[in-house]
């Protein structure tokens, strides 16, 4: 087993990973940039060490200074959390010129599935149900018919140079395609100089929904089941659970299993994340593989009652894995608190935190790094806590996140506690019934005086 | 369903019932003396109603206060928490005498089990085993001879007016039966002026090991496994844990079956815990029932995923319990955290809380009513934290409690925050082998310097 492991990474992450290092009986080295000495990370591990300023490109993502600082303190692995580095090939593959355990994918996986272009061609390979789609550009309109009869409608006309819904067109049936290509191409062509037209399928009222895997040394992978993060703002998850309210036996089974196939058709090693669009008839279309651990990973512990930062360092210490799918039978919800102003635009709101309560009691975990008296720094994400709870039922979950966030003060700064609050009170969300639009027509309520 | 309950009670536990019944939709009353006014219990509750001065007569053991406040308020039921009015079997009764529903057991069940002589009794018909002894004094030295080869050896000789170990006498072998009754005769006579004798089976090494029990207005009970509560100082539980060391599959199997047939023998109705002593042998032997939910209630909690608050509101209101025992595959440590000073004989520490930092993160919850800026008043019992980690395995609860203990802070006042770390180092907790006399030869060791 690993005697030392760096953690690269600041905030929440770097405190869970900090938390089950020590549980392991293994030490730990935080690094941090000049604005985040203060945080828990750097209190709560064994050595710390400052790797640059506040700006990133000169601290967290320096991987020079992150190696030097691991050799200085003689760390045996590296786990990078998420985001930074998490998956970049190059420090990847630094770290194995080191000698450094790098607790994450190798070089190869890294750029495999970081490329859309790769990481599609390997998913079709291994049978895995990809968004359908034009070969590149459409040469006429001839092809555009001949593809979507292939395909099957409705589909989405969209221009190469497009933006804004700028010649973007969903295309339900045949009839329509001639008028939609027409006037495509022609606003197309008027907004940005170039006419090039592609075809892709239309995803229905799509949910992101994903599923964890985990594979070890041996080349064998299992399904933890999914987790819907179908609640977003503009592609940033606000919150998210597991079950998915959409999900069937049926479902979860075929997508389960593709996400295994995936996983083992690339001999996968750790935890990773396969990203999945899933329509109105249930049909579920790969998206992207995230090769590291999610934010959203706590729904997925609360439910199968163990620990999957563990479960990382011990597939990286090549400990095979018991290869068991799991399926739920308990309900789990996280709440993503950022210090932003929900009433303005989630604008971020950095600043200094006067006063802390946290939730607590049966079924309710909060993961933070912050604290009475820590100033949240401007330079990075806004995300300053996770609220997770856990029930028997979804509808208890629910109750119990509702009284965790009224349970929950946090003075000094604004944050998107009034906005899961609401959330929580609203029937679409309630019935379960909720796609990735859901926000673009969310409004929040103006907040009750006192 | 109850509409509105009132809390009769205090602290932690006041709160962890307003919980689940927000959890519930359920609305709450709080009681508070004049000293919880800051409280959180009162902060958190729809209502909140002063019923006296500070002293418990005055306060939460005024009966008429209580009933007082519940009629003010319209509630129509009343949870009374452990402790106080618990287990008053005049309570019960004047709650139904005001058609106010008691969540806890009836007056009949309250007397029947809060008798020494008549729970025995009830146990011994039920053929759940107790601690055989003399039928009261004994006559004279053949009648303790008798008594003595009847229960087996080894007993314990006890002074009927004895206190302090004088008049007390461990007797191994028949051989040493005579000398030891002679002795402690003299010596009873002599301290006390009194050298009537009685005898008990000596219960070698014991275990405090309680089966958790729910049962419903159908008659039906079910168990929900053990807390081990052996770690005691005079007799207060300091931690628990579930499932026991010192458990096997067929211990738990007749511990479990004698507590259900215990419950249903009694058509016991709502949670209740059946405590016995364990000795090395695993011989078990009832000590006492408590009708009412445990301090230590949260272990079982985890371990079996669900709310053992909203399940007594449920068999209060008449819903059926499902009826399955429940044996753990998770375990789970609680810790609970007093304001004492365990380095001068955990001598009370009221004060005011100036820095309170909760530990978080993976497998731990934290129960209390304390925040920075609280004050803890003199006047009731020094718990003001229950901490509780839980695992797939008891060294890993043990692990993650020795870190979340690491995490936690409070300034202001002394805890036993490092008793317990210091616990959860003994080779012999660690080991599992401990008894109720653990704490007899305990100290601590002296803090490290920061």
């Amino acid at each position: 087993m690993f005697k030392k492991i760096l953690i690269a990474n600041r905030g929440e992450i770097a405190l869970r990973i900090i938390r089950t290092c020590k549980e392991m009986g293994i030490k730990t080295v935080a690094v941090y940039s000049t604005a985040d000495a203060e945080s828990l990370h750097v209190r709560f591990a064994d050595e710390a060490v400052c790797i640059g300023p506040p700006a990133s490109n000169l601290s967290y993502l320096k991987i020079s200074n992150i190696i030097a600082a691991a050799e200085i303190t003689n760390a045996d692995a590296i786990h990078p959390g998420y985001g930074f580095l998490a998956e970049n090939a190059k420090f990847s593959a630094i770290c194995a010129d080191h000698k450094i355990k790098f607790i994450g994918a190798s070089p190869e996986m890294i750029d495999k599935m970081g490329d859309k272009a790769s990481a599609r061609a390997t998913m079709l390979a291994a049978g895995v149900p990809c968004i359908p789609g034009s070969d590149g550009l459409l040469e006429d309109y001839e092809e555009a018919e001949k593809v979507a009869q292939k395909m099957g409608y409705p589909v989405m006309l969209k221009a190469t140079a497009g933006g804004g819904g700028k010649g973007m067109r969903a295309v339900l049936k045949k009839e329509n395609l001639k008028a939609a290509w027409d006037s495509a191409r022609q606003e197309a062509g008027a907004a940005f100089g170039n006419d090039g037209m592609y075809m892709e399928k239309l995803i229905e009222e799509p949910r992101h929904i994903e599923i964890q895997v985990v594979g070890d040394s041996t080349g064998k992978a299992c399904h933890l089941s999914e987790r819907d993060c179908s609640i977003q703002r503009r592609h940033q998850k606000l919150t998210e659970e597991t079950p998915s309210p959409f999900m069937t036996t049926k479902l979860r089974k075929a997508m389960g299993d593709a996400a295994v196939k995936a996983a083992e058709s690339i001999k996968y090693e750790g935890a990773g994340t396969i990203e999945f669009l899933v329509d109105k008839h249930r049909n579920f279309y790969f998206m992207e593989m995230n090769t590291r651990i999610q934010v959203e990973h706590p729904i997925t512990e609360q439910v199968i009652d163990f620990d999957l930062i563990r479960e990382q360092i011990l597939v990286a210490a090549g400990v095979p894995i018991s290869g068991k799918n799991y399926t739920p039978n308990l309900h789990s919800i996280e709440c993503r608190i950022n210090a932003e102003d929900p009433y303005n635009d989630f604008r971020p709101s950095p600043g200094k935190i006067t006063v802390l309560h946290a939730p607590g009691g049966h079924g309710v975990r909060l993961d933070t790094h912050v604290y009475a008296g820590y100033s949240i720094p401007p330079n990075y994400d806004s995300m300053i806590a996770k609220l997770i709870t856990t029930a028997q039922t979804r509808e208890e979950a629910i109750n119990k996140m509702k009284r965790a966030l009224d349970e929950f003060v946090i003075e000094g700064v604004k944050t998107t506690i009034p906005f899961h609050r609401q959330l929580m009170d609203h029937p679409d969300y309630i019935s379960g019934n909720y796609t990735t639009k859901f926000m673009e027509s969310f409004t929040m309520n103006e907040p009750e005086d006192e």
